[in-house]
């Protein structure tokens, strides 16, 4: 492959998904019965072949043509619209929605491929496209059977789009703040009236009709998040005249340009029409559900983004030349042959498989939540409530740091729009913002997650974290688990110092370096899973080198064994090269320096 | 001030200047006898008035409308070739320059001043115009005495523009590899052929006369970077006919828009005349007597950055409400009031601060390296080579992590055009590659400037080290140095561990680690320049603490008293919030890992 291209790592997905997470024995739960892991090999195919035929080619020109408004509708890009089609009718949006209203049921193990390649391929395309399989799912969830006959097999084959309207301008992190108001009519339906910024999608011309969830108050709802309702308001009626939904504006942005960001006027004419989803009062506790998802998607944008631009580093340093060759005497050096070059591309590489590990997992908890034995599901659930914050935040963190690095290994040319890492890295920068910023990711962790259920989360996590004491780790591992659990015992020494910093300092201390604290579990988690790949890792090299004269021979010869070879290298560079960092933020949390708080600033 | 303007901190860098690093003492050498520390706050001003009022207002533009070509020349964004004009009439070109040609003759550390204001107003114009003062202190410092009288007065005027052609598409970090051929004719001049990339304002509509220094190949001239001479290649000959220069292209970039990088062709017609500068083979020699100059300059960018995006997301945070205020109840918050809008503010302005005061001083020990006592002159200029690098990799990446931080406390917006942070970004994203990556940075830290002259400028950087022997820390400062100290006792061990790592692991083994090596250097330094800064700050506080009822009047009050007690904050900050990042490269280092080198990648 070529360094502007985008090729998915169909090796790395098949060892993740069926080699390690074992996949298929979902295909043993009831509600995954109709699958096997063939059928999971195959999707992985199939995923790969959709995002690297049909929505790679249309990621540079979504960038440049951008969305535009004219005659009061959004234009998008050259191609998206019959992208869109592809995209509804090939079933990839619908991989995880039901099979009652046309969905693929899929376990979301597997549908996070589908999400992982697409934003990959194209980030601003896919995170519009994503949003209307989250608002189907509100629907599917909430809705009446009539809503549910109305909207959601239209929605889940991309007949009709989805978006999510919740942010007012004096609205974004504080929700409670809504201002959009809805007034009961006789006939049932309400009346909206407000404006809504930054929405995705919000308005486009891929799809015959737009399905907006909006976040509004009713009449003598209660202040604040208890009187927020949610509401189905389509662009077009279902009688088929036009809605009172007006485009105001759409955002220039650094990036994701293929997806318009909108600001919507609902109700300028008092003819907004918006049917109320299940009862009033409920839209944030609706919202809360539907949040993992949500937020694990935009973690994936920033898995995504890390994972094309491996590639692209990888692929570029393997062509460029630049002095002469130590290696290869009186030859050019390829870049590739240069210590700090292969630095930063393990660095790169080490935490995308990180994160990967850390995300793929997070996708098998939801599964084991929702679907799993009955028994386990609370257990599932806690792991995947810990998780989420983290996924969101250290991945997209990771993810653009990962980016960064990619345009640093190809030097200069980095910087122009030759090459795809330019807009890779702007693309990204918005997902540590939406979804709850970063640092609200931070306060759910330590402020929310680390005190549910009396703390009972962080038990399970421990617990999980033995992994270890009942699958001892051979040879080189030892050492690295070894050294490992020397960080998870530092990470579980630091949570009871940010609780002793709360006691003594009160609450704005105790979440003062909450995102420190998401950082150090990030690294800790992603090591974790890493190691547990490299279990499985080592057994296959090990077999492999039985029967063979040199490592060096096999390492020469056999791809297999490369990759195999590959993740013992990258698991071994995070343990002694990125786990580190965790000692930075362990610092930083035990020394709770109160300077912000005191400052006058 | 507001979240979308520029304005200089003049109260800063009064402080940096004068009141800690004593510029006005320089007054004292003969060299600048001619100023005094007045004239000093009077350029402070000066220079903050001409960024703000002349730069600033054409950032936005300059970045929107860009640069492009017609009829084979260069247009650059309006009002760039007027607030050129400007910049060479104000003198602002010229400020280190000599006086004997129309130069200030300024100290460095003056100088800084301009360009770092310059830089956080308009980093695409500023960028640009920096390079003719080193193009015209090239000619200055190697030209004959007709090269001088020809081309300096108008170059440091800003009458004529100069311009730095090095990398070729194949030899960028291998400069030695240029092509570019130079054919000495009986005339006495040289036919240059051969084509440049990457020539920031190769070609522009600002001046009457662009002068290319180029490095070329003379005929027979000795393999790699031996055989490489400087030429001097004006765009218009000095008879008033043109020289067969042509523009082919310019980049299209992630930022620095308003900065045209031109691919160039010399000789298409055989007749592009060069005259070179002093002898045949000099060329790199000459180049690396500018290069601190040059890279201490990109380092600013970051600073500069930096600086800006402190302002922006300050005051953003200071205007903008977000949900309940908990410290005015019935009041919406003002975002500056959450604890982790705190933290990261804070982090952004320590670091900045950080930047600047070993920016400042770096710029300090030019001054005194060039200017100071005969006796001194050797240790000042170990100091600066050794700075020098550190300087450039870690201010580009520092910088770029502020801005992006500035980014995350707008949240939303910041992701948007509307915001100067946007632009800023992308702007700083080239800090880290041109003028020598920051790998490059880290190679000439660890390979060069560690063993150059058997370790001499190590062990002059820790003789400066033991300031605090000398002067004692008081009150809490006597703990922030105690701590810091530890850290500065890491670095020292982290050195011999390299050491020890390169002598069983070989070359590779030595360098692999290099940047972390750099960036531990980075804060240990900072952190060091900080609290000196902090003994002053603490001595004015206290003194202003006398017969003040109490810390809150006085903090209430007295703008002064403000000033002094953040710069108390954001140190005591560096010392326990962002100095255990140090840890972290120092437990890399340490470990050693070699799989970068072991992977199959």
């Amino acid at each position: 492959m070529s360094s502007t291209e985008y090729q998915v790592d169909r090796r790395e997905l098949q060892f993740v998904v069926n080699e390690t997470l074992g996949a298929g024995k979902l295909c043993e739960l009831p509600d995954f019965s109709e699958f096997d892991e063939e059928m999971f090999t195959m999707i992985i195919n199939e995923a790969s072949n959709f995002s690297e035929q049909v929505l790679a080619p249309l990621n540079e020109n979504g960038d440049r043509q951008g969305c535009r408004i004219e005659n009061d509708s959004v234009i998008t890009p050259d191609g998206f619209a019959n992208a869109w089609e592809q995209f509804g009718k090939g079933g990839w949006l619908s991989m995880n929605l039901p099979p009652e209203y046309g969905g693929q049921g899929l376990p979301e193990v597997i549908t996070i491929i589908g999400k992982e390649t697409q934003l990959a391929a194209n980030q601003g395309f896919t995170i519009g496209a994503s949003l209307t399989s989250g608002a189907a799912n509100l629907i599917y969830t909430f809705g009446s059977e009539e809503q549910k006959n109305n909207f959601c097999e239209k929605m889940f084959s991309g007949t009709w789009s989805g978006s999510m309207c919740l942010t007012e301008s004096h609205a974004g992190t504080a929700v409670g703040d809504t201002t959009t108001n809805a007034t009961k009519q006789n006939t049932g339906h309400y009346l909206i009236k407000g404006t809504k910024q930054f929405i995705t999608n919000g308005d486009h011309d891929m799809a015959d009709n737009i399905i907006h969830l909006l976040l509004a108050r009713t009449t003598d709802a209660p202040k604040g998040t208890k009187g927020i309702s949610l509401f189905i308001v389509p662009k077009i009626r279902l009688d088929g005249t036009p809605n009172d939904v007006k485009i105001l504006s759409i955002e220039h942005k650094m990036g994701i340009n293929g997806s318009p960001t909108c600001l919507l006027s609902f109700g300028e004419n008092n003819d907004c029409q918006g049917y109320l989803l299940k009862a009033e009062n409920m839209g944030m506790s609706q919202m809360f559900q539907l949040m993992n998802e949500a937020r694990l998607l935009v973690g994936l944008q920033g898995l995504a983004g890390a994972g094309a631009a491996v590639q692209n580093a990888l692929a570029y340093a393997k062509e460029r030349t630049q002095g002469p060759s130590a290696v290869h005497p009186g030859e050019k050096a390829l870049i590739i042959e240069f210590p700090d070059v292969r630095r930063m591309l393990m660095q790169m590489k080490a935490v995308t498989e990180g994160l990967r590990a850390l995300m793929y997992t997070t996708a098998w908890y939801t599964d084991m939540a929702n679907h799993g034995p009955e028994e386990s599901r609370e257990k599932y659930q806690d792991l995947l409530d810990l998780h989420i914050p983290i996924c969101k935040s250290f991945g997209t963190d990771q993810g653009s740091e990962v980016a960064n690095l990619g345009i640093q290994v190809l030097g200069g040319v980095g910087f122009t729009k030759d090459f795809p890492l330019e807009q890779n890295v702007r693309d990204q920068k918005i997902g540590s913002i939406y979804e709850g910023t970063n640092g609200i990711q931070a306060l759910d962790l330590v402020g929310r997650k680390f005190n549910t259920k009396n703390g009972q989360l962080l038990k399970v996590l421990l617990d999980e974290l033995c992994w270890f004491d009942q699958h001892s780790p051979e040879g080189e591992l030892k050492g690295w688990v070894a050294e490992w659990e020397t960080y998870s015992i530092l990470m579980q020494k630091c949570i009871a110092s940010l609780k002793k910093t709360g006691e003594a300092e009160g609450k704005d201390g105790y979440v003062l370096y909450a995102s420190n604290m998401l950082d150090l579990m990030g690294d800790v988690l992603c090591c974790f899973y890493l190691l547990k790949q490299a279990v499985s890792a080592q057994k296959k090299w090990n077999s492999m080198l039985i029967g063979t004269a040199s490592q060096a021979e096999l390492l020469e010869e056999n791809e297999e064994a490369q990759f195999y070879w590959n993740k013992l290298r990258t698991t071994e560079f995070y343990v002694w090269s990125v786990l580190p960092r965790a000692l930075s933020n362990a610092k930083t949390i035990n020394n709770a320096n109160l300077a912000p708080l005191r400052a006058s600033l």
